[in-house]
């Protein structure tokens, strides 16, 4: 099965010496993500937590909406020179009814022209696609409560402790607790994983909960969100400008810089309660 | 033309208070690069430096190796619903006898089994691509010198400060210079677009400089220096584990955690003199 961290010899230098030690890396892998043994995807990830990873795929790219949507999840039984399975090739079987995903590199982005890839077009991509609205949800949490949350955060990620090298995903409910946290070299695969975690649990639609996350909050992980049904996203880092016009369209809190002492919300400041 | 920036209005929470004001954020737009007229991927960019960001990542996928390999590379003219150019979609003309890309998700992938996607496959597929060798360049680079850097990196990025969401990547010569310093909000764009800048100017192979990214090492960074024959890659943050074992067996010097006072060598040390 895949391994979190890889031991690796290191030099380290410093202006008071020099020493060879060993060192703690976080693992990278890629995985291929099948449909009904057609490829949809490879990814870049961490090992681990595969199924969920694959399933909070699925979701986000608006496949599958419940857990029974999926019958069967299984990793297929191919073999590295060594002769070990690679674990790294998931292939998931749709429930009947249930229609297979579009390939292609345009599938994310709604065309409106034969020149029309714009952020307007990525914006209506994502609104066609999403089956829950995060618009009405009445989710609202305390200031206070939210700013406590990257120290918990932090707490809970113990890749990141070893190697200094993986990003997180939780999500949290209006107490404050954080319901489920996932650790990845790649910040949409940690997302992935506890939106995968949440289908498989059978929470989906997430309208109860936030999600937070370590670092910037880009187009793709509000995309995430609204695909889930989330109504607040934190991230500890900056928004980027499709980011918050995106959440600004979705209904979605859009909460940055999330430190501490302070916060930006970009948008639906009203599920803030100070 | 793109902008680098949006600006919008943000409640900012503190300890102290509560304030709304206008803040300034990393703009984040698709593009879709096609060659011959037919789409070969789309990402999420920061606008600007975009015929760079089309060769570069041309160059990263082995497609080109020079810059006469690109006859011409244009915006196509679709506008969006206000009748605006989106300059979002560049279309480069590859020269005659310059094979087109293979598309599909597993082109980055030399599957060696019906299941053989692992990290020794990922290793494997890069090298069949490798035009140029880094393991033979004798670039090497003072250990104080290359110490300096990130902040000489941080001092030229200009969006960075701004709204604190930006990549950054560079170039540097033996000597500590920046030769060509790029933002983006993909960490990948950031490294595509000085690639590109280096293509365009005739300078690529790269044997003779490092690259410099402000983040983490993984290894689609590994496998861009590779492309470009650039012998040694520094990040402001951790490595992956493949992003080392991709390095050690291009023959790249891997450097991370680059931090002022200390830095990690994790292979070919002998290009960091001390």
């Amino acid at each position: 099965m895949g391994r979190l961290t890889v031991r690796r010899p290191v030099r380290k230098l410093t202006t008071s010496g020099d020493l060879r030690r060993a060192d703690t890396l976080a693992a990278e892998e890629p995985m291929e993500i099948r449909v009904g043994g057609r490829a949809l995807a490879v990814t870049m990830r961490t090992p681990g937590n595969d199924v969920e990873l694959a399933h909070g795929f699925l979701l986000s790219e608006g496949v599958i909406g419940d857990r029974e949507d999926v019958l069967t999840a299984r990793y297929c039984d191919g073999v590295d020179e060594a002769g070990r399975n690679t674990y790294n090739v998931l292939d998931l079987a749709l429930s009947e009814g249930v229609p297979p995903p579009e390939t292609g590199v345009e599938r994310n982005f709604y065309t409106t022209s034969s020149c029309g890839v714009c952020g307007k077009a990525a914006l209506d991509a994502v609104r066609l696609k999403t089956r829950f609205s995060p618009a009405s949800s009445t989710f609202a949490i305390e200031a206070d409560v939210l700013a406590s949350l990257p120290d918990a955060l932090r707490a809970r990620q113990k890749v990141f402790a070893q190697t200094g090298g993986l990003h997180a995903a939780a999500l949290f409910d209006s107490s404050g607790e954080l319901l489920v946290v996932r650790e990845d070299i790649g910040r949409h695969n940690a997302v992935d994983k506890v939106l995968g975690w949440a289908l498989l649990e059978g929470r989906v639609p997430l309208g109860g909960v936030g999600l937070l996350v370590s670092g910037r909050a880009s187009f793709e992980l509000v995309q995430k969100a609204a695909m889930a049904g989330i109504p607040l996203l934190a991230a500890v880092s900056a928004p980027s400008s499709l980011a918050a016009e995106l959440a600004e369209e979705e209904g979605i809190s859009l909460v940055g810089f999330l430190r501490g002492e302070s916060m930006n919300l970009y948008t639906g400041d009203f599920r803030v309660l100070t």
